[in-house]
């Protein structure tokens, strides 16, 4: 298995569904090079990563054993197909997730196999979708996830998730929104599952162009440094044990 | 030490600064019997408690070794007189926490020496006092504390608490508010102290008649129960311990 | 939906594999009622429950949708055979964990298909199956689920479980365990998932007499009390949200 | 203020008593250049930090505005003289802590004020100093602070903690003890506490030389390294707050 160095790159894997580019009106128009183009450039453009973009329709959708083996970090956006997510594609990504490798989970991702499994929760939510105005407030500043994020971002107009958000307490609530209508929202969320780092940002509704505003993009950024395994992890040994040392 | 039986009643102490209502025009309207007063009618009328009230300017600011010893809830309402609080009087109540006691935090009592202290934060938040629409929204429906308590409520008129809440990470967030303003708090937060349990509950500003609130009474009266020890704890050891069983 | 009230019993739902008992030497000597008698065993003699066992070889493996929705409280006691148990079986407990039912799962219950669907993680460990002391130490005194516990507790003869123990970091840790061979493990964690509690307690091998242990019945009969949800919870909503109140 | 750049080095201060070392017997032959000597070297053997040792005897106990105020972490050594360190320093440290300086408590210095301070419990525990066997297990395997750790290692002879460990619920445990005389102890432990992040490691007892162990130096220097704010975090803001973006 080989591992990101800490003096190399950190080698992300973009999941997309990339169907609503192709199917529904004005995405195509929000994100020619669709979701997964803009959240690589993101990354691209902040440098110290190696992105790989893949897709649902990909052979495997696109998480080959030899994909998945060499990513450290996957960052996770669908919406409309998740039932069409092979299982053992979910077993995959689960299993290298409890060994080491980070994943960000990205809006309507909430609703993935992958994440729900990792939750083990409905992870069902409340929504509206008429473009509000979305305040996202700091609640743990000093995280690396929130480095260069003033006490508060706006974004103009967003899809509304709103509480009860139906996850496990979360180790670490870094980001909570306000939308316009009143709702509040956990918008952003981290926990340890096995060696793995899981974390959940809320923003990216795929009519909107959120995936370009600078504060979004910059969070994703340093979500994907925090939730990397910088180095490989030890053997985990389970399973019968003799005594002694 | 005698502590409440499961047959018995709950003995609740309610600790109130009780200045307010005699120097700050508009708080002996909204509380003609002082806000300790009316915290107290909310758990009567509930039923099943043995409410006792004290204040700032009572001797040993009415907590007595004897008072604090047959006390399995306490409620704590401050806010402008915090510092004349004798330490004292704060460890006497911190370590009746950590044997068991259960304590309610309400409000501006986020700045009391005992709810900082127990913290080991400073409780600091950002404010505005110009009466505006608070929404509290459930974050964990079904835990005792929103017992009744459907997916939200509202208050009509509040002072704004917004985030960054310096607090250690809730072990659980019951009730996050938005406020018109836009900002949001995290207005119910549970947390494990020793064998004790502490719960913070935002509303209730002096100005307001917020503790008539059938809501709000409820979320307090739930708070109480929840938070009472029910049983004598076992005989915690520390120190040294000889080997064997 | 009909829910335990404060004043009746709590409806608690043991279910066993209940082979191990026929067909593998010595537990039929060790639990001559079967491992699902002993616990029935312990709860009646505590009081207050409405006690029903199931087997896996039962129709539906003994949870029909009337079971189900009329239990409060389930125990779970599984080993050889998880694999066996329907995943529309599963689902349906889940669904209801999820709900407000308490889940208590005991021993070789970490491999069970309900525990690892709500934790996210493999639930692996070691293990070491040749009799070993095993001492029980408190870490969360005043806990109810540790009530009427000392300090700390011995179980003479016990298989040895290890760490690392692969589950989400518990909301509460109550009791870790250490074992002869210089091992240890965390024995008693509790979790929220949903409005339902889930608690893990490790004791209980079935070929040694570890559900006569007064203290192993001690903690079992204090979890299912804490795990049961004492009211109907409130409707949880969902999906689209009209904007207002 | 001045904080550590990613290029850099990251800042320490090792604060120790200093005192065992010229009064009690052994002491200095475990340690003859101080425990704080011994601390230093393992830092500076494993490179990029640059360290300063400073003790209770020095002036404003070494802990000078300026010396906190350019540390970005600080490990604390204590034992038979936390009462005379000063509140006014305690409080400095404190704000520090709480504005994203990271701190590693070891061993005794569960004891310390400013560890007391910020758990906010007593921090208690059970003892026992015969130069027990002391068997370390990872409970977080892939946490940067077990990094280069197998699943356990093995220290000799030290002195017994065990359990309960008056502390906050731990956000993350990492390693837990079991001891030649069967107690355990939650010996790796850490907390977010403001912007700043709190470890706490066991061993490391004056009379046995266990700053020289390996795998003990490997623990501290992870540990001081995930405790590194790297980065200027951002200033919070509280106190009030008027309407608008």
């Amino acid at each position: 298995m080989l591992w990101h160095m800490a003096s190399g790159s950190i080698r992300v894997t973009v999941w997309n569904e990339g169907r609503h580019e192709r199917h529904k009106p004005g995405v195509a128009d929000a994100y020619p090079n669709g979701i997964h183009g803009a959240l690589a450039e993101a990354l691209e453009q902040a440098g110290g990563f190696e992105v790989r973009t893949v897709l649902l329709d990909d052979p495997e959708h696109g998480l080959s054993e030899d994909v998945v083996e060499s990513t450290d970090v996957m960052v996770w956006w669908g919406h409309g197909y998740h039932g069409e997510v092979e299982e053992e594609i979910v077993d995959r990504v689960h299993r290298r997730v409890l060994s080491g490798m980070g994943i960000v989970v990205l809006h309507s991702g909430h609703f993935s196999k992958i994440f729900r499994r990792l939750m083990g929760t409905t992870c069902d939510l409340k929504w509206r979708d008429e473009g509000e105005r979305e305040v996202l407030w700091v609640t743990r500043p000093g995280h690396p996830i929130v480095r260069g994020i003033a006490d508060h971002f706006v974004i103009q107009k967003e899809e509304m998730y709103g509480e009860f958000f139906d996850v496990p307490e979360p180790e670490c609530t870094f980001l909570i929104s306000s939308f316009e209508g009143g709702e509040v929202f956990r918008s952003g969320c981290a926990w340890l599952r096995g060696a793995g780092k899981v974390v959940y940002f809320r923003p990216g509704h795929e009519t909107f162009p959120t995936y370009y505003d600078p504060n979004v993009r910059r969070v994703i950024v340093n979500a994907v440094r925090w939730a990397c395994p910088a180095w490989p992890p030890e053997e985990v040994r389970y399973g019968r044990r003799e005594k002694g040392w």
